[in-house]
């Protein structure tokens, strides 16, 4: 395994983390660099890419994929060893690791906590690889989309510039206003 | 417009450029070139992304998001200011600008010299940029999956890494394929 | 805004009134009127079309249509300035109002009281009216089903041509039936 | 069979007119007031609605119901009588009229000269009423569209306001503009 | 009707029973004996097919369509007098029934004691048979799944090779892996 | 490889063999036989289960399904070790292959002699064994079709009760029909 080499060449190896990103936050940063240590290349799967403005998903793939750019750029991280790649959802579990085979570049390896994601790799004839875990109990979207209802201190779960883009598009409106068309 | 700007900010610049990249040529790094002289980012909208092993789209939305990143990489243009999404069809034309703009970061221009995705980009509000044509004669994929079949140049037509790519993964053969497959 | 012209012509004025109308009441008929008033032509968006014989959803698109056109008709309301259009889903919030676009003639404003759904439309650059709240404790869809399985007076909440039709197709059976093979 | 007469009731009698209406020509405008002759209400079923922007299918589901509206109105057709109901395909053709009966209201009798689609309803249990041929000659979409394209005498075929509708939404122009793309 | 025919001819007469078979249980067993004693042939057809790896559907159709058969098997049942055909959603219940007479042979009666299922069978003219209830305490398919998460004794509700197969495939940890993935 | 083992139990050798069988002729019959002296079980995949009423398709699977059961019957070909399974298409080709797996028993070899279904089992890691070919000049369902519509002799290239089951359902017939509605 080869670290820190940013040149794609046709032996680069490569990890996936999938993930829906609703929003990107320091923990996913962290298995970023984490992951980014360990393979030549990332790619980062936004799943439920079809889906925005429900309570569980809020924003759209191509929202996600700014607040992910602009993350990687608050922490320094190099974007030319990363793909940023929507996924919709073709609800077919036994198929999923092959439709992600079709969208996205060969990989090698999966970086994934999610025991049912890693069991679907891992079936599939991929290596896993589990990240450590970077404070659960804070950098988790669904606390930090509870947050933001409610008026708590979301922003300092998220890299500076995805706080900033979040307040740019008014996401936190944007919640609140599916919780009342609920 | 402000030129060769690379980091994202709120207000970055996007132009968003359609295509099948059945496989990405000559041509196409001559429009990507063009393109991000006139924005701060270019989205390259990876289409038909859900087919592959067919006359009309041999390859896999991965395999066209490597040969894309390593024409970059053969031209030298900056990969962090672009994005390679793929985008699988959805048979509404009317609705395809749209669906675009849920799957992609937010863009202001289109590239492109095909007339109705033209019209269907300025249907939907947005200006649109027509690049020069650069030899269309030659830098057709269309022309280029004819010249693979036939034992032509093809490689002559396409970027160095590209054209090794392919052999890689033996594009030539899997075409010859399809033609007896057909 | 023209009021009270029935003629069809190239500068007509529409609405639109998305909703599920399971099954239509008179709080619908109010509005429906309310509309009428404000524009030329009203656009009735039968959504979620696909669906029927399940609780949330029991009639089909088709009976719903019917229910709406003697509903119309019960209150003397003009059908030549109506459209009665069912419309499947798509399970993409970001670009439904497009999709609505495409399936039904071209209108102006939205009406609705759906914070979320005047929000999908003023983002799609339309005007959006809200029409006054007739009596939302009694006219709710949600409570007039559960008036029809529990033998609570559900006829009056709706007017006598879609009451006799429903006991007409046996609605309040097909919606007991539903609640036992739930 | 009662004739002539508006008002919906729970025994009204209806039959479905399918077609694409690429776009709606006084052939179909015959075939209407020879239809509702026959029964009380007319279903139009306007196939293939989710496309637009081809050239087999250059107009939208909803620039096709303005359409016949309009020849309903040019030709002193009772709208009160009719429905126009966009149909998305399902691509199933064994199920295709059973989908027709989920989104339409109850029907009686279908109106067809395609052999197939009337073996389809008949297989259904449905009776089939052919019309008369109204001069199938120059009373072809298919035609009409051709007309169209080379500069040919088109508007006489369409009755006056379909055919000025066509003019103000230049559907000429996008024709000719997808015979470029194609 | 004639009992015990195995032989397919032009007018062997089929039952179908539907279900999602979660697994199939002896309960199922008892159904397919009891049906096959009054129909030549039984359709059994599985549903949801599309989905596994859920905690609601934890097996593939391939999966179900093994379990079927070495029930079957273990029961003395001939399959050469049934079909095990795995059927895909269309979520539209309205359409449900005809799209199962696209997918398989053609069928006489249904076999079910789900009271819509029967209701959407009647509704399309088939003849309904409701089987006895097996024991509906033990032998349900949710039961029998929990019992697996909670080490329960759920291999005596399932006849032993279908038990066995469970185990070979891991179905316990897969299923206690969905619980933790949920 | 054990042979003319009827018995399914947690370690029977499956084959894969799909097709269109539009219709099922002699020659897949031959096919058949020859496979099943190579594996226990043989997975008949009828692909295209979604399409009917078509010149290329003009059978539904279920039809599809009772012709290869009559065929086996008249080959003497023991059913018990056959499954008969209608594939509905997801136009992925890359992720084909993994969607069988979803649908069928576990297989460990493909039998086919179309070079790119067999490069893409291949691809997915399977062995693949090419059938020998059984008059190919004759054996082709495109041309048993053409010989249904033109009236030859198309009964000799099926078994007896394919051809009588063919006549039963009217299927030149229907064929005629797709042809004057095309």
């Amino acid at each position: 395994m080869s670290k820190n080499k940013a040149l794609i060449t046709l032996d680069t190896r490569r990890g996936i983390f999938p993930g829906r990103f609703q929003p990107p936050h320091k923990g996913h940063g962290e298995v970023i660099k984490w992951a980014l240590n360990r393979v030549d290349e990332l790619i980062i799967a936004i799943g439920t890419a079809q889906e925005s403005h429900t309570l569980q998903n809020p924003f759209t793939a191509g929202e996600r994929i700014v607040m992910l750019k602009l993350m990687l750029s608050d922490l320094g991280i190099d974007y030319s060893r990363v793909y940023l790649i929507p996924v919709p959802d073709i609800f077919m579990n036994k198929v999923w690791v092959r439709y992600l085979e079709a969208l996205t570049p060969k990989f090698h390896v999966a970086i994934t906590r999610n025991p049912l994601v890693a069991q679907l790799f891992s079936d599939a004839g991929y290596e896993v690889m589990f990240p450590p875990s970077y404070n659960r109990d804070l950098y988790r979207s669904t606390y930090i989309r509870r947050l933001m209802i409610e008026g708590g201190n979301w922003k300092e779960l998220l890299t500076p510039s995805v706080a900033k883009y979040i307040e740019y598009i008014n996401g936190v409106g944007r919640l609140r206003l599916l919780l009342k068309g609920d």
